[in-house]
């Protein structure tokens, strides 16, 4: 946002932003009534999506690189990068199937990030089922929330999102030529509030304008909440309502026993897992960036709620990271960079922990090849939290979609734990040592081992099983019934036995306790595989200058499908051994290459190689075959070529795939190599 | 098979295998009724599994090996290899979560076959959708025979599993001592022939029997096929019947054109998956051997029928593998180690790309860590096989469960591509090139531009459409009909037109033929990750002579979860810098370690690496503090240690990892060192 008349156009939204953001601030400071609140927050929501807009119309300006959406979508289904799953079918919208090309990006994407986070952090990884009974989804509050709002059409069944449907009827009605000045306002008042709407609110909006069915013109059912995850049956007997699981983590949190075990029982520890989940979208959009079915990878970074650090912070401090804070967002500003350190100390992130994992999430986005420039961290509005989470950052990756959600990073608090322990009454605890030794008062009824046998027979299993489940404040009561009265009516499986001093005994003593249990807070990075994937496509996405036809990927080596091509310059039987014996030696110092020995012009052959984004090509051609034998080495984004032994060349391009050694390194110790590509 | 008292126990054994086998060959011969030939295979397998029953029994004493499967269950469990999902809520059998140690064999299992398979052989790897239209499994015959037979209880509703339920009512009626010795010899002869029975089969027994529900008592329902997919809706209204995929192989059928065009046109060529698929059990047993969500990593080899050969099987050619052909299963004889040179030569394998993959997969079993004793190739006898596969090979491996399939090749013929063809109307097919070219005669209709237009005018375009899509036999119908009417009726979208030489024209050519069109067969290795993995759990489970406690993994180090261990000697704060200089360096050439500070007694903690499998471990003791600095390093197997510089260790461990160096020539160039690990 450099133009000055840029900066004068956003000037007056953003200053309408602000006014709004006020306004809401203080009714929340005046404790207004909620609807009140509510009001004003759909009313700066509004506003704020003006001014986002906005800005994305005039950075498509200023930056001068549009991205051609149909030419990028050409290339990635015409070398079976990925494409619509069951397409001879007919194809499912919102699946898709990876091809070769793009099933090794994924692989490489995936590997990166096992070395980045599960690697380096030495994390524990699980992979869990994804068939998931209903249970658990009950107790992590999905098979309740996990909803969008649809409408069907009476007539044909037929089913929109509700969103989408309202915001497709009020477009219709703007183009209409006779719409009156007002409507036309009124309308357009309407269209930034439609995402954020209630049932009752799209209701009202669906009666008020008519609203039909856009594929029949029938009439339209009430809004009604309709959950995104997919159902099934576990078992014959179809007694097990089971789910797909509509994310990794909840994987993670049933076995949280067990990993605490693994790491013994020591705080802080993440678990990761990478893995798929399941949406069943209503009338899924926007090719790779909202599907049925997608790869996740997920860590749960558990942590003592009462110290928030974390000990690499260090490491990161001072990274430079573009924020949009909830606070700059309320007052209409734009993102800024700053250090994490810095953020930490204005307290735009609420701790360590979290800034930590910010940091390490943006080097990873930096690494996998995303432009720095379309990346921002964006804090979500205490109104948009889940209501457990104490605070929430979504990376946000620009995109020919506008700014898109790639990877979330909130704080969930202990909100899991305790539900799926309220769930199934099992503690879901870790123990931090106290500061100092405490003593406390302990209670305890004990079972008469002489005498309880007798009295209760065969019940007396039950008797004494019972007693040892009773919570602290149970068997207070129980201690306290017996002391007073000298018996107790103990209700065990829906019977009540009469226990009493002859049968247990109470005893009260001190203990010095040195540790106490506490329910662990967690952090939760997780990163949407599919999205990371489209938006490296579009970020990487380039064309030659000067021919339309050449579009090529810049993505980088770690990430590219394969590291290097081994071309023939012709189909000259004399090249072959050479070919084998490179690709033998490149297979030796691990690059993985294609070799390309199709009969094809080299030019034509190189813009294929482009186009898989492989980053180094060897070329042997008839100067090889003298010696000393050498090749030619191409770099894909400069085309430059550099002349090297064909011995060397393995080892170059293995350095330059690990980042050991830079092209402009390279360039400058071997001599330069001119060829006209587009020749033959 | 060593000891003449046990071949003597068999021989009576294998002699009624080869009476019946002889049998059922003789009434193939003369064409008997199937009914006669049915009868005669299942009294066949029943004396197959009689003479299997007596070799497993006799195995178990020769080798003396015994696995005790609940110490192995107990250590998996322990270290949290893997474990029941959602066991906080009770559990769901046949579902289970892999924790960090079964994570990481898993990704070391899934890397070493996708070195071994897909970059090796250059195959195209897909990820493809799990969800699954049911049209989709229409074609494939999931929808209609992927099924098992089972038995209700009539008042519970609870299920079970047909063959199960006979088998177990067959056990407790021969537990009754007033059993009279007719009807236990009776019940003794259905055991083998309850497997293969059919529903009708089923329901006489349980009505001859008077079997009841095993849980209440209850009557039962008839006997009734179960489809074993998991059902869903894909979608809101409920339209779009899915399931989940029970295996990953249609998701390359139904890809194969594009595939084959990535490919530009040629074959062979192999496609490769690995991912999830899901079967719902009726009642699941075995642990990790069935289960209901399940990783597989699945080769679709496509080939030109009419030359099956495959370039790389020299390279496997002298590989000899134990085969048990289904010649030798109806012989009564036992499985034969030989070359694939030989057992094709012999026409025991029915073509050169079968034999190659059983080679590889072979490689594959003994490169991961299974023992090459327990390994055998089991051919499908022609009984087993689908009805389309022409030969079937199950790698199968033996452990406590008996014999247990884990690898399954298969020549599937064209039968898959075929389906979707005629299922979709879509051709899906390859060309070759003619051996020498050849003269048709072509017809073509063609229309008349300037006048087609005026005639059918908005309709045109429709009339076009269809004449371009009719096939060879319709074109040729058409043009009689214009050449001896002078016209012909064209249906196209319910309509009929009348077209005649006015409108278009009938062209009559030869032409030279190049190439003609086919159908691939395809040969397909399909994996079964979970099944390996349980497999590598027992072959390379050990118990330390002397000591019960001290169980262990053997897993080799390409699989082991960690390659090598770090361990200070002591907690003392001397030892510190040296363990993070070798937790570096070890980072630095690629080895993945766990250092393990914590004060345990270092003879504990070797314990504890061995059960999780870490082939090496490095010691720091008092004497590394002494320059030049030196730290011990032991091998798991055999607890032997050597003392090297601790510069030098990483590489030495690395090289070791990889195969590029092995402990016998360590031991050898090192001094060794002998240390108490039972001490402290």
């Amino acid at each position: 946002m450099n133009d000055p008349a840029h900066q004068e156009m956003l000037a007056p939204l953003q200053a309408s932003v602000k006014e709004q953001g006020d306004l809401v601030r203080q009714l929340k400071a005046d404790k207004a009534a909620e609807n009140d609140i509510k009001l004003a927050v759909t009313e700066l929501k509004a506003r704020k999506k003006k001014l986002e807009d906005k800005l994305l119309e005039i950075s498509k300006v200023e930056e001068g690189d549009q991205i051609d959406r149909a030419k990028l979508e050409d290339l990635l289904k015409q070398r079976f990068f990925y494409d619509m799953s069951f397409s001879i079918y007919g194809g499912i919208t919102g699946l898709y199937d990876f091809g070769p090309m793009g099933c090794m990006v994924k692989t490489n994407l995936i590997q990166a990030w096992r070395d980045m986070f599960v690697l380096e952090e030495q994390m524990l990884e699980v992979d869990c089922s994804m068939l998931t009974p209903e249970s658990v989804l009950k107790a992590s509050g999905h098979a309740e929330r996990f909803a969008d709002t649809m409408i069907k059409d009476l007539v044909s069944g037929e089913c929109f999102r509700a969103d989408h449907l309202i915001n497709a009827a009020i477009e219709k009605m703007l183009t209409d030529k006779k719409i009156s000045v007002e409507k036309k306002q009124e309308l357009q008042k309407l269209i930034p509030l439609v995402e954020s709407m209630s049932k009752e609110e799209m209701k009202n909006v669906i009666e008020k304008y008519s609203i039909k069915s856009p594929s029949t013109g029938s009439a339209l059912s009430e809004p009604l909440d309709f959950n995104l995850m997919f159902e099934t049956s576990i078992g014959p007997a179809a007694k097990i309502k089971g789910f797909l699981r509509p994310e990794t983590a909840q994987g993670i949190f049933v076995n949280f026993k067990r990993l605490l075990d693994f790491n013994a029982g020591k705080l802080p520890f993440a678990a990761a897992q990478i893995g798929n989940a399941f949406r069943n979208e209503i009338s899924p959009r926007s090719g790779l960036i909202r599907v049925r079915e997608f790869t996740m990878a997920e860590i749960e970074h558990f942590v003592d709620p009462s110290n928030k650090t974390h000990p690499k912070f260090d490491s990161v401090s001072d990274v430079k990271v573009p924020l949009y804070s909830a606070c700059a967002q309320m007052d209409g500003k734009l993102p800024a960079e700053m250090t994490l350190q810095q953020a930490l100390k204005d307290e735009l992130i609420s701790n360590e922990t979290l800034a930590y994992f910010l940091g390490r999430i943006y080097l990873f986005m930096v690494h996998i090849g995303l432009d720095p420039k379309k990346i921002r961290f964006r804090q979500h509005l205490s109104n948009e939290m889940a209501h457990y989470a104490k605070d929430c950052w979504d990376a946000e990756v620009k995109t020919t979609y506008g700014w898109v959600e790639c990877v979330g990073c909130a704080d969930r608090s202990c909100f899991d734990l305790l539900q799926h322990s309220k769930a199934t009454g099992i503690k879901l605890v870790a123990e931090r040592s106290l500061a100092k030794p405490t003593e406390r008062s302990i209670v305890e009824v004990n079972p008469i081992k002489a005498t309880i046998g007798k009295r209760f027979k065969k019940d007396s299993k039950l008797v004494q099983q019972t007693l040892a489940s009773l919570s602290a404040s149970e068997v207070e009561e129980v201690a306290n019934n017996l002391s007073s009265k000298g018996s107790h009516s103990l209700a065990a499986n829906g019977v009540t036995f009469e226990i009493d001093t002859t049968t247990v005994e109470v005893k009260r003593y001190k203990k010095t306790i040195h540790v106490e249990e506490f329910t662990p807070s967690v952090v939760e990075p997780s990163f949407g595989i599919g999205r990371l994937m489209y938006a490296l496509f579009e970020h990487n996405f380039k064309i030659r200058e000067g021919d339309e036809q050449r579009t090529y990927l810049t993505l980088p080596p770690a990430i590219a499908p394969y590291k290097c091509s081994v071309l023939p310059l012709s189909n000259n039987a004399e090249f072959q051994p050479f070919i084998k014996e490179l690709s033998k030696n490149l297979t030796r110092v691990g690059v993985s290459h294609k070799v390309d020995t199709s009969s094809t012009a080299i030019g034509r052959r190189y813009a294929r190689t482009d186009q898989i984004a492989i980053p180094f090509g060897i070329t042997v051609d008839f100067d090889s075959l003298k010696e000393p034998h050498t090749a030619t080495l191409r770099e894909r984004d400069t085309r430059k070529q550099i002349r090297a032994s064909m011995l060397e060349l393995p080892e170059i391009i293995r350095d330059l795939s690990l980042n050991k050694r830079t092209w402009k390194d390279v360039i400058e110790s071997y001599p330069s190599f001119e060829q006209q590509e587009n020749t033959k």
